[in-house]
């Protein structure tokens, strides 16, 4: 797929170096939109225009949807408003209202001069709604239907409005504005007689979200539900817009992206990787890093205070890197998998017990076969083959019981903390790898030393 | 949402426990099949049978649908052959061989043969292809048209075909069951003439997959190109079956848990958390637990070997936890950032070059204030607040360095190694935090021993 992307890119860009138009247009009309913007994107920028100007008009805007905001930038500021209005009447309001929100100040203004009127009180009714709310990503056209309407006259309505609505399939029936059920074309379509009324015919045990639900929320119940397109209502019950499941899926890929990126340590990005400057992956990298630092000298202070300890038997250092590793492992395995599963809606805060019990019976589990491993691997490496004298059975001893406890006070940490932060009202994906590491590596140094402390009497 | 449902759910369990089965079904049928499955999945195995029963049979089998395995195989053991059968031939084929892939044997063989034989040859078709391709997910009803058929021909043919259909939404045209174009029932409505052959206005430009296609790729492309469904063809271009956008969502949130699964060094599991077993988490845990420990006593190796160093001035001890986890964590942000951009195809193994240029840039910035901020903190804490006098301002220097160093190396390591993991072939995404933690831990240390035996002589 990609391979074969590549190849129609370099013709492309052959037959744009050879300014052979005609048969450019003809390569550009049989493609798909998403896949001429990717094109855009890498062009350099004083073609951009050129390419464009050579779409049809309709393709024109859809490619224009699925391009980067710096080449739309760079392509309204090179239109005329008579250009301008023909691309924005293309449009669906809420991909407009996309483009209003990641366009500078002088830019926004333009747009709105050049949108019909209609369109530009729905992009202000959007752009009202908090970001990654419902109201943020729906779309105010849509079809509605009333109950005494017939099947019939319905699927007229259809025929006669449908042309600009993002999608038909899923009509909604309100009467005095508010919502009171829903039928799909496929209801309308195979439905025995054109003269039932849709209050018959329509569902009306519906699902609905109003415009503050947050969209992780939204993109939840789609994949739930497998709907095409889910109602938006205000505080009276009554439909103000539409999510459409092709919105939902781009949620649900940023979210799990976010989600990433959080247990990475980082503040999430809504730029690609490729598009952000080393600057700005640095803003989002760098407070994490600072925190986590700055943590970690609690750790360092631990073995200060042990310093004596450690002169005494300096071969306990050597396994300071793997008893904090593994602590590290078995955390953050316990953590990304309770994370998941909240953000999922798998898990809730009420199944603590339940979850702490099943990681304690992982943890043993774990402990015990990584506790054997390492007691075998230290008896044949460190004392048979390498004859550390220092590496008494006793010491042996002390590490793999070491290992035993922290791999249980990881995981028992690492399930809870996600948790709570969810209770609190934090995301829990903060609660992933690096913090929970940083709290493991010190516990786990705790009980290396006091374990050290009472069998060997360091 | 989720405390409404929780309501609903002690409703109805009080109501079974009166055996009010009638208001039970009258509240039970103005649910979502899938609310009713989530329902289900709480009870009390017992109870199973006897709520399933109560559904009329449409809803019946679209909560079957929902349910998790264990229970849709206690429904089927207790099914006469007649209830089995009624609940198959609501099914639609795709969901039917998800079914049969999950049971055991005996169940299977009884599902089989109650199926009706058109069933039962698609349900094998689609069990003959490996498991996460197109056409494990894909399903074989579909609406075919003709290109000579009128748009009232293909209304006419979707009203009576389109009851068995998981979608009518999307049409193909075949020609000697060659796939040659697409039309939706959105153009059909609005189609101006009812008389105009399908062959003027179908799509012809179209994008499909084949049967090997993998789940991801198929996942990926519906979120790039908004599609309802997907045309799945053999080596011929026959259309074999399609992909729907429900079953694409489902895709995409699974690939997003196994991505972060394996970025938390698990092998990546099919069950939900609370569904699995201690013993089942501990064996997707164990494994790369081990295999990071044994490669930690690598660290422990370097450390023993600069035994000598750390005995003449054990304050250096103090600083390891520190560094080692600064490290992995910015080996750890840049790899989980190049590895989602491999993963929603935001970049490729040629940008190699362009990701290591951005990382450098980035992790100079990092380390520019990191080491500043590292340097005020031992200056302020260590030497002035608790007057540590061994922490002179050589050892200061020495661990900024070190910090500096190591910031650049593992951003460098944790950007390249995912990269390399695809270009061999590999799923990038173990290259993760514990794979790059484990490495940049030696090297972290490596740097820090050499910086020490150089300046200050140890």
């Amino acid at each position: 797929m990609a391979e074969r992307f590549e190849i129609v890119e370099k013709a492309l860009l052959r037959m744009l170096e050879e300014k052979k138009y005609t048969a450019l247009r003809d390569l550009l009309v049989v493609m798909n939109p998403s896949d001429i913007a990717a094109l855009f994107d890498d062009l350099q920028e004083e073609r951009i225009p050129l390419l464009f100007r050579l779409l049809p008009k309709e393709l024109a805007a859809e490619t224009f949807v699925e391009m980067e905001s710096d080449a739309q930038e760079l392509l309204i500021q090179g239109f005329s408003d008579n250009e301008l209005k023909e691309v924005l009447d293309e449009l669906y309001v809420d991909d407009a209202a996309d483009l209003v929100e990641e366009m500078p100040a002088n830019v926004v203004k333009r747009i709105l001069r050049q949108a019909d009127p209609d369109m530009r009180t729905s992009i202000n009714q959007i752009l009202r709604y908090p970001d990654n709310s419902a109201g943020s990503i729906m779309t105010t056209e849509y079809v509605t239907l009333r109950p005494d309407m017939t099947v019939g006259e319905s699927i007229l309505r259809i025929r006669r409005q449908g042309i600009d609505k993002e999608t038909i399939y899923t009509c909604y029936v309100t009467q005095d504005r508010t919502l009171v059920g829903l039928v799909t074309v496929k209801d309308l379509l195979l439905a025995e007689d054109d003269d039932i009324p849709i209050g018959e015919i329509m569902l009306t045990n519906l699902i609905s979200v109003t415009t503050h639900t947050d969209q992780e929320e939204v993109a939840h119940m789609f994949s739930k539900y497998n709907f095409l397109a889910l109602p938006v209502v205000d505080g009276e019950h009554r439909i103000v817009g539409i999510v459409t499941f092709d919105d939902a899926m781009d949620v649900m890929e940023d979210e799990a992206t976010e989600d990433m990126e959080i247990m990475a340590a980082m503040t999430p990005s809504e730029k690609t990787y490729l598009k952000s400057s080393p600057f700005e992956l640095f803003k989002h990298r760098i407070p994490w890093l600072l925190l986590l630092m700055v943590s970690a000298t609690f750790t360092g202070m631990i073995i200060s205070s042990f310093e004596g300890a450690l002169s005494m038997l300096p071969v306990l250092t050597a396994f300071i890197p793997m008893l904090m590793d593994t602590g590290g492992n078995c955390g953050s395995q316990s953590s990304v998998t309770v994370i998941r599963s909240l953000s999922l809606d798998e898990l809730r805060f009420s199944d603590l017990a339940k979850v702490v019990w099943k990681e304690i019976r992982t943890a043993v589990l774990c402990s015990i076969v990584l506790a054997a491993a390492c007691f075998l691997k230290i008896l044949l490496v460190d004392r048979m083959l390498l004859q550390n004298p220092s590496v008494s059975m006793l010491v042996n001893g002390v590490v793999c019981l070491t290992l035993a406890v922290t791999v249980i006070m990881a995981k028992v940490v690492g399930c809870t903390l996600p948790l709570f932060a969810k209770k609190l009202g934090f995301d829990p994906a903060v609660m992933a790898s690096p913090f929970i590491t940083t709290i493991v590596d010190a516990l786990s140094l705790l009980i290396y030393f006091l374990f050290a402390k009472l069998l060997l009497g360091v």
